[in-house]
């Protein structure tokens, strides 16, 4: 079984009336419906919950964490951002969704500002398959269309993925690196534009398609001390000597 | 002296007026035209000259090559296009322009189809830029806008690129990875995707500016023979003891 | 089953007697006798072989290529380096072992010359794992001890890998990137350098659990035609309009 | 002119008079000595300046930093840190040298643990140019030798570099990827090796050519706020409509 902790940060659903009508018990509990199956087991955890649903022994046990989050990126509070750094380079995978670009872990795990830019519009988007062949686009055609989607456009200060497996187009004009796939320590990680709270986007099938594959993708191969990495049943901590 | 030689099959421009209305004295004069300036000297060479224009000698005095084609991509010998991919790995710099991403050398030089979608329509573009840091993309604001463009779409089958510096998105939906770097021994490759025959594409001013900041950029540093990249001034050609 | 292609140009196991006393039934029979098993299944073929064993049905019916050759490359037709470079792109998972770094079908796919510094020696290397997490090198501890193997020296005129699995250090001094991956087109390829026809370097457990991961890895996601690799089901081979 | 800020954390040249010996006024004076040049200037800052002797101020003026550290790493306050991440985004170059991999600002621009093996040992080293055609490596033959060095091995837990252009091997066996390329953000970093405190490293001709060769590479060829590193002089912060 590959274990999953969907974090939801969960409060536009609370606060605003037509994002809750989409998502009645929270992005997180969608999620985490349509992910559940004979090979994937999920548990969520919210901003809310004491020190957000997050612990080094919950993490642990997590093989993939999905983390969306949007107006509260400051309130998750630094230490719980490094449990999650450490964790991916410990070897658990993470997917981002939509604007978890900009949350305290991915930005960790970036080193950069994973910038963008944005406009809330009417736009419908194209997100086009680059690479055919990755286990991540498979069920997918050429494009997931998405009727209306909040717009990202380029530049995004990301550091060069190691693979690029999405590419969105807005019908305003923007074009974006909608998939993008990164290796940090042991662990695997997966960006994915998709997903403005404010539109029906992880109900759409092809979308649901793409999270689970990432899921089955990105469950850890190997898991091994953030601290030392590259200690494995080698003898000598000091290294080794011909 | 930056020493450039712009190659193209020069075709279209003999037998499609409509062509030859944009570009009277073929593609390759004008952006020979644009190009030279006090740190660029810039040559010709074109399908129907001896042996393509090419040699052996030829490309030893260039630091530049920039690569148009279309229509006519068999008929370049497969002499000729393993003498561009040498040159390059031995360090020259070359710039495949448009559909010359089906040309002979580049798909040498890349070890893949080089396919993609396409469409001749009548959609513009925006050719968006990725890194407003690298020297390739100075003086670019954020978009190039083409008004007319052929429509190029994923997937696109190159290997990974070192770097992506242009993605275009068109009006018709599609996107693309429309400026690439590559490194091939010691030479570097850009690829960059505007300038289909039937628009004037080359005279527009960013283009331009992308192309000749592309020569500087692509000007070799170091040059080597290719079938010894690695010999530079040490004594055994079997190698070194400790 | 993963379908497996041993090919082995097996050309110094019949003229030396050294070689002969390693490999009595060639390096192909004793990679295939090693790689057997439950979900792996092995055919082989050798350069003596009608058009070298190769058509494009075999290829078709392959999973996963593995390549050894050495002091007859330039004996394997143009035709036939073709055919494995084309199913590479759609598909096939191709492993290149020691002096296949020169074989025609690598330098087709790299578009470089591959070549490297070598000496002949007694030297003895520590081919040191630079990634823990990765499939291939799971059951590996820090570095494999061979006790002799010929000495590859960088630089190693390859495009930069997709990532490097192993670094090799030799103890004449000289360091060689000896595991990379690749990826061109759908396909999947890793360079591996041990394995000197002088040295019973493919009866090393260590080294055959490399090969056997990286078998299992490179077993090919998805497969399609060289041609149009991203044609999936899409309609219109025109491409696609919005 | 390249504006260079050589930062020591100098305080082994303070208490050991082993490393007193070899560098009398501290490794940041021995670098800035040899760096002075006619196109590069150079200040100095060290831990026990106020602040560290940085502030954005500072770092606005500077094109390259250099950064050494090693037994006092926590010693640099994590703003101080985060001062040299956000500027290397805007555009600043940043080279670290030797025990400098565990540094802070090092580590936040990675966002991975940059462990590795090590051992104090009496080894001599051999940095191998695994790039003969990049800026860096120019006027370095084949390898540089390095009577001793402190040994590091791998694994190196830091991303996929966009480059690798030397690799380490010691006689010791370990091998180490010793000059790295990494872009974040708009800002260019080279991590090297060489430069044990116990050892006269910073006095090697070579060691000196390949750390100025590095600041002539990373001097920033665009420089723009780390908040939004992709607004140039578009008009609308909001984005652009088509």
């Amino acid at each position: 079984m590959i274990r999953v902790l969907v974090w939801n940060e969960f409060q536009h659903e609370k606060t605003k009336d037509a994002v809750k009508a989409i998502y009645p018990n929270g992005i997180h509990n969608t999620i985490a419906d349509f992910l559940r199956c004979d090979d994937i087991e999920v548990r969520t955890a919210t901003l809310d919950d004491e020190n957000c649903g997050i612990t080094k022994e919950i993490l642990d046990e997590t093989d993939v964490i999905i983390w969306w989050g949007h107006m509260a990126h400051k309130k998750v509070p630094d230490e719980v951002a490094a449990l999650v750094r450490d964790a991916v380079n410990s070897g658990m995978g993470a997917i981002f969704l939509h604007s978890a670009h900009h949350s305290k872990p991915f930005k960790l795990l970036m080193g950069t500002p994973c910038s963008l830019t944005w406009r809330e519009s009417s736009d419908s988007e194209l997100v086009w398959v680059t690479d055919p062949s990755h286990p991540i686009t498979q069920g997918i055609d050429r494009a997931i269309e998405l009727p209306h989607e909040e717009t990202y456009g380029e530049p995004f200060s990301i550091p060069n993925p190691d693979k690029v497996l999405f590419i969105g187009g807005y019908s305003g004009g923007e074009v974006f690196r909608s998939g993008c796939l990164f290796q940090r320590g042991n662990g695997q990680i997966f960006y994915f534009q998709p997903g403005h709270e404010s539109f029906p986007t992880y109900h759409i099938p092809e979308v649901q398609t793409v999270i689970r594959n990432a899921v089955r993708f990105l469950a850890p191969r190997y898991r091994a001390d953030i601290l030392c990495p590259h200690v494995r049943k080698w003898g000598d901590p000091q290294g080794y000597v011909r």
